[in-house]
């Protein structure tokens, strides 16, 4: 991922996907002898109810990535000094599987998040994953839990691919053992009613990421260093943050754990990746399906100046953000500095609304994928 | 820690301490069948034995920390969705046991790493910790395993008191159920010929911290964040980094894992606490220790323009880092885009080794305490 001494913020432009390499992981299966009640599909929240199966693979340095093994979903054992619970040497990442009318388990661009991994274990100092094994092992889980995958409209089963350092040390410095895990759960609809326009609360304290640090990579060291500014949202009444840049403090990064798209006078912009923002999937295919449509897509600094003035002004037509979570998350309001201005009326946009029809659409397998963006699970 | 929106970087100045407010654990103890055969203490690592025992505690909402009890020193087992393992909500400590020549066990300044826990607990939306039941947990396992202090010279008991998330959820926000645990490893002396001054790079990309971020915390995320350019400067030579600030890149803010303090024509200069760095008990411990000796320290910005310029001068008279590990690190020599400069000829200052000597003589009880800063385990 090194350039020099410069690094790649956005995804890799070469992998194995292009390069046709193909390794075949022997993947150990050992079914679970009990099945669990599944949840009420019709009723999922979000990350709480876990699948029948878990994917588990070891690293050791000097033997790479070993021993990749399905299992029945249950409790890890660590040891206390496991340099994940001090030194948070840890990365994960999201995705989801969709059942299509016809009963097909569609994957949304895995490869994107496979590379991503990558991207984010450069930055961590965790040994790289064979991008053609991390498909397979996420394919493979997935087909064994098949029925997982809930079919109401906006459900779908979240994948969660993780890895994180298992040495029993106390010094600082990358593990020589880790261990990567997928799990998988069965999630409802973000937005229950159909997506709804959010209060966000433009943060001036907090800090999420900087240039130098960690916040293009997908690490838990981001999340938790965010759990106080978005606690002190929700006791003001706001859904989320919009997080400001580091330095200057004026240029808008994220909104909350999502990407944030403005549209001003006809013009889309989205927060340039300069290093302290995580190049979303979601991100990537917004602004790949906008310049489809035709519409002027521009990825560079945006300041909260700058969107306070369009609102004056009246140019100010849309903002939401966008993750695989909800999609796109219209934003309805914005206080900054008590300074509070309304989006499009606080209702959704005729563009956010698009965007997430033809997303999901192409996600469900409802909508043609012209872009090639779904891989089938068989 | 919060006054008004503000946030105390150092550490507070009014605790249960102050306050003689006393409450006491009930801390059941269930003792190890067989006890380990404990390593040569005289050839001891950093952080790779771990005595017996260990110290528990849970935290549930509603319930608050329950269930103190010291335990066999063993595996824990976590859900694979507990949240430490993704989003790092996690926090730590470090301190040191030592024994006295006629047998008696030491800790230094455990108020201070106490009230520091709450400072972490409070940025990363951990609950806090009754700072007397933490000091009761941390003397009863000391007291336990007071047979694993070593007593070579510069040989500890080093103490790991550290708490993470265990919700078993996917969703960011803070954990509703919590670990808090203690292990304890003996630690050989830092440097095993007395301390020598190494060579440190000064880093331009890679940043630890910036104010708003979680950088003056002791947590998880920040370690991670630095491993990637502790390796780079390994490769290259180096035994440590020298981090800039991440705003202007050019104040220095700590090396390594500690604080930093440059003697510049008689004065001692070290950065002032600000939001990005951590607020270390021996740089507390060397700033008391100073101004008792009438020698002047000023905690403010330092360039490291103006480091060069003292060493071009011939005014740049020592440097050294701070921490619980090494207590006195000398730094002998830097290299800033590719510009070198030695420091007091790479020999250790008269200054640092007197700061080190102090220090260690108070902490294994060697030389008299008039600062009141050990505290005996019964």
């Amino acid at each position: 991922m090194l350039l020099g001494l410069g690094v790649v913020y956005d995804f890799p432009k070469y992998s194995i996907f292009q390069r046709g390499l193909i390794q075949v992981l022997n993947i150990k299966v050992e079914k679970a002898k009990e099945l669990k009640q599944k949840p009420d599909f019709n009723n999922l929240g979000f990350g709480t109810d876990f699948t029948d199966h878990m994917f588990m693979m070891n690293y050791t340095e000097g033997q790479g990535w070993h021993d990749p093994r399905i299992v029945p979903y249950g409790p890890i054992t660590l040891d206390p000094s496991a340099m994940v619970l001090h030194y948070a040497q840890e990365m994960f990442e999201g995705m989801k599987a969709y059942k299509t009318e016809d009963g097909r388990a569609l994957l949304f661009r895995p490869e994107k998040n496979i590379q991503r991994t990558n991207v984010t274990n450069d930055r961590l100092c965790i040994p790289k994953i064979n991008e053609e094994d991390m498909l397979q092992a996420i394919k493979a889980l997935v087909s064994v839990e098949k029925d997982w995958i809930p079919t109401a409209s906006g459900t779908s089963l979240y994948i969660r691919p993780f890895i994180f350092a298992t040495d029993p040390f106390l010094g600082v410095r990358a593990s020589a053992t880790y261990l990567f895990m997928i799990i998988l759960s069965p999630v409802g609809a973000y937005y229950k009613g159909g997506i709804n326009p959010v209060k966000i609360w433009v943060e001036t304290e907090y800090v999420r990421a900087v240039k130098g640090g960690v916040g293009y990579a997908k690490t838990g060291g981001n999340y938790a260093a965010s759990i106080k500014a978005q606690m002190k949202a929700k006791e003001r009444g706001y859904a989320q943050v919009l997080w400001l840049d580091g330095v200057e403090r004026k240029y808008v990064e994220e909104v909350g754990t999502m990407n944030v798209f403005f549209k001003i006078d006809g013009e889309v912009i989205t927060p340039a990746l300069e290093g302290s923002i995580l190049p979303g999937i979601t991100r990537n295919s917004v602004i790949e399906l906008l310049h489809s449509w035709g519409i002027s897509v521009t990825e560079r600094k945006l300041s909260i100046d700058e969107i306070y003035e369009a609102a004056e002004k009246g140019t100010l037509e849309e903002a939401y953000g966008t993750g695989t979570a909800a999609v796109i998350s219209p934003i309805g309001q914005l206080n900054y500095n008590g300074k509070i201005i309304t989006i499009n009326d606080g209702k959704i946009g005729e563009l956010s609304q698009r965007i997430y029809d033809t997303v999901t659409g192409i996600q469900t397998g409802a909508a043609e994928d012209s872009f090639n963006w779904t891989v089938e699970v068989e």
